[in-house]
């Protein structure tokens, strides 16, 4: 059951980090702490744990790592936030058994293993800050429904038990925003860079946008472009694969708050 | 007639520019010194020049300013050359009446007037060498054709007696190069920067990408998006309009040949 949502939208990232530590709040966190780096989470024992790196380094675009456990067992992050404990800092989890999803909770400290390694990933959220604050409509944030994400026929490439197709997101704009918005978005390599494909959805292996695999689809005007950038549930897809008798990620929308700022994740190479 | 080709790609500008001041080259420029800047020119009596200075100013993506005389009556550019003689530096030039081409002369010492100014304008060619050299092929390029150029119903901003439609270049790509394209080209503001549209070319007023109003037609895959950048042929439309008694630009592709690099073009903000 979804608890009352103690958070609002002023807070700072420690500040939900705290909410969800004490468990009063368990929701989606997108909207809050706004300029603070959200991040996707994978948990994972320390022999898969390897090669899950080494697929995050092969697919940086769908799987951005900003960091992980120092070594095997460390719940902490101190890249991300002094005190963060991730066994408990996120609203929701999910637990994950042969592939499959049993469990939902909303901490894990029961679950953790000596030889568990957290890892973070870069989320679009950062990215569409950025273009909102250049004035850009997000089709789903202004028609108040989850982004459209589609399995696509792009074979990441595969590492151990980790492959399988890239998952991309979808935001319509027309071309002048979206010129813009893939010069914005390429100043963000860690949380996925620019979009990947523009335009017809066919070529990347998209049937319909109407019937998204994941998320809500979003209405589409005469004049608009669809954008695909490269998204963060590609990782889910491969843990789907690699059917781990036992892993842990954040349930999708439940982000990881951190102390980083979005402005601090800008190249400027 | 045009003269025999002097001129090889292995040439300085100031090379090229000393074959054209000794009437030994006559010839489009394209491809020719490579890495080295090359311009649109627009010379103009000091009244006009006024307001042809305004209107460069308030249409910066088709017609982006690198130099211009120091006062009226000079003929040399020195930001662009330190040898420059804007009459002669010209393989080929055109003269304007009441707003037509009378005559393409290949020097223009005789009609040089005291109170002229010389306007040397960003071209395409130094962002067409940008992405040739990040392995994106150039239809134009490729095809051994001139550049297919469109009228658009996109409007200038008027200055003085200059006005009219913005005139794009088009060049076709797939997706993911038009995407890498975007973020080279955003990165060359001083020759017409980032394109101005993608996509559907009956949003900005163009029928048929296959009768273009200048240039040549190039092939269209069926993987391809069409890219629009803002031209350097719209000041010459402005120039039609404005019907002065008299007025030079260059021949279109008998560019300015500068000592300035491309990649002193580069902004980094």
């Amino acid at each position: 059951m979804t608890k009352m949502v103690a958070a609002t939208n002023k807070m700072t990232g420690a500040e939900i980090r705290a909410l969800c530590r004490s468990s009063d709040f368990d929701n989606q966190t997108s909207g809050l702490a706004p300029g603070f780096v959200q991040c996707n989470v994978v948990i994972l024992p320390a022999d898969a744990a390897t090669h899950f790196e080494t697929f995050c380094r092969l697919n940086p675009r769908p799987c951005p790592l900003l960091a992980s456990s120092a070594e095997p067992g460390a719940y902490q992050l101190p890249a991300l936030g002094s005190d963060i404990d991730i066994r408990t800092d996120l609203p929701r989890y999910r637990v994950w058994k042969n592939g499959q999803v049993v469990e939902q909770p909303n901490e894990i400290t029961q679950l953790w293993q000596d030889d568990w390694v957290a890892f973070a990933l870069g989320c679009s959220f950062s990215f569409e800050e950025a273009l909102t604050q250049a004035g850009i409509d997000i089709r789903n944030i202004s028609e108040g429904v989850n982004v459209p994400m589609y399995r696509t026929h792009i074979d990441c490439s595969p590492a151990g038990p980790f492959e399988g197709k890239m998952v991309v997101s979808m935001r319509p704009m027309p071309a002048a925003e979206a010129i813009e918005a893939i010069q914005i978005c390429a100043r963000y390599p860690s949380v996925h860079g620019a979009p990947i494909h523009l335009g017809n959805p066919g070529l990347i292996g998209i049937d319909d946008l109407q019937r998204p695999d994941f998320g809500d689809p979003v209405s589409l005007r005469e004049d608009d472009i669809p954008l695909f950038w490269a998204c963060g549930v590609t990782p889910q897809v491969a843990l789907e694969a690699a059917r781990l008798p036992l892993a842990i990620t954040h349930e999708p929308g439940h982000m990881l708050v951190t102390d980083l700022k979005n402005s601090e994740l800008v190249s400027h190479s």
